[in-house]
């Protein structure tokens, strides 16, 4: 189906994701509104994967989790069906990749939690709205995504480095680049560092760990966010006996548009 | 033991808890330290109350959730003894108050999950530095405090109507008292209705269902916020075989300071 063709509205979109006639990426769908990493913890991991994102709101800040069982996101996407609305599911077992699918109707447990993640798309519009460029978009690549040397918050079985992005900013707009993430703390908000890469660990900024290489030019500074690829890798990396999420770049289209997500 | 006598660090005041030289209320000690609510329930019924708060964040602002069994806020409040540290708890079985004790060591189970949350005393705070006089303060009066016909949102077992506080705010600084707390969302955040109260189901402003009836004056704007009232208000409706929170007032003083609770 061609990405022209599409409707706007997230309803529509994920009519047709449920269908399987939409079954990509979702990057630059439905403008304007709020796309959403997946997670998907049995119930005995739930709580502490709760409190993990709670412990450690900026790589994972919680739109919305479902009760138990339940797969109606009755706050951001009424009518909806986690189970088939996502374009791409990726089924872990015991921390390990074990099958990419377009639905989990037929794996679902009563025991499942789904936590929907905010995501940097709309925090990237944001700053586009601000006069921001973001390089990485203009070269139509992937952000950049490090390890750092920091350490989360560990919640129970949970814990792992902090992973944050990377975004080359112009000396002359990083306050505002701060200023205007600030007031999206449901999808990262602030940087987490400014300037030089080292403080946080990372040695080589031109050897992301995932996404594409970006340059930082003269009178450029490099701006760090938390990272959405946290939970995933911090949660699998604790090996649970069965995890589903989204694939990289396929998200949950929420009914939520971005500008509800600003404080101030 | 007299106020004025008393030390002005977090922990040095812990201690005088601790060994029962202070048991009354903590309004007004340890200036620009927070002070938060406490909740403490077994953990079969944390996840509810995590999800609970996490979708209520207005009424709920959750400061620090402790592992199950735990009892040092490591994150608030690193050395302390949440089983000691608050001059007054109260023991609640299935909805009814059976006790108020000073100190629930002998009571403590390995099963028992401790939600601290933000309390209103550091949102004043920082409307009383931005220059926005209350009233109920300057009258030495306890908040006014009113149930109101707007739901939260439910989660598992928990669900009720919104609590809010009202404070008389002169018609030329309301703008300033929506700018001033909504930098401080940890700590409830904005106000959640101004002006009639008759919008939000309150019939008559001089009849609060706690706290001390406050005059509205010519000029001045009724301005509502979410209260740290409803999730223990919420919880205990519920009928919990067991809860444990802080007597009114009694609160568990953590190392925070109010100014690290600001966004922006």
């Amino acid at each position: 189906m061609d990405r022209d063709a599409l409707p706007k509205k997230p309803a529509e979109l994920r009519a047709l994701v449920r269908t399987g006639e939409w079954d990509t990426t979702t990057e630059g769908l439905a403008p304007g509104f709020v796309q959403a990493n997946l997670a998907i913890v049995p119930k005995d991991l739930a709580f502490d994967f709760l409190l993990f994102c709670q412990r450690n709101s900026q790589p994972c800040p919680v739109l919305e989790v479902l009760e138990p069982g339940a797969y109606e996101p009755r706050e951001t996407a009424p009518g909806a069906d986690i189970r088939t609305d996502v374009p791409r599911y990726r089924i872990y077992e015991h921390g390990e990749l074990v099958d990419e699918v377009t639905d989990i109707s037929d794996r679902w447990q009563d025991d499942f939690v789904s936590f929907l993640l905010g995501c940097s798309f709309s925090f990237e519009s944001a700053m586009l709205a601000a006069g921001i460029p973001l390089r990485h978009l203009q070269a139509g690549n992937d952000v950049p995504v490090y390890v750092t040397n920091r350490e989360t918050t560990a919640a129970g079985a949970f814990s792992g480095p902090l992973v944050v992005s990377m975004r080359p900013i112009h000396h002359t707009q990083v306050v505002r680049a701060v200023q205007t993430t600030s007031r999206f703390p449901g999808v990262h908000g602030a940087p987490v560092h400014i300037g030089d890469p080292r403080e946080i660990g990372i040695t080589d900024l031109d050897d992301p760990q995932w996404g594409a290489r970006t340059d930082v030019r003269d009178g450029e500074v490099p701006v760090f966010w938390a990272c959405g690829v946290t939970p995933q890798a911090v949660a699998l990396a604790s090996k649970p006996p069965l995890m589903i999420t989204h694939a990289a770049g396929h998200m949950f289209l929420t009914d939520l548009q971005d500008a509800h997500l600003a404080v101030l």
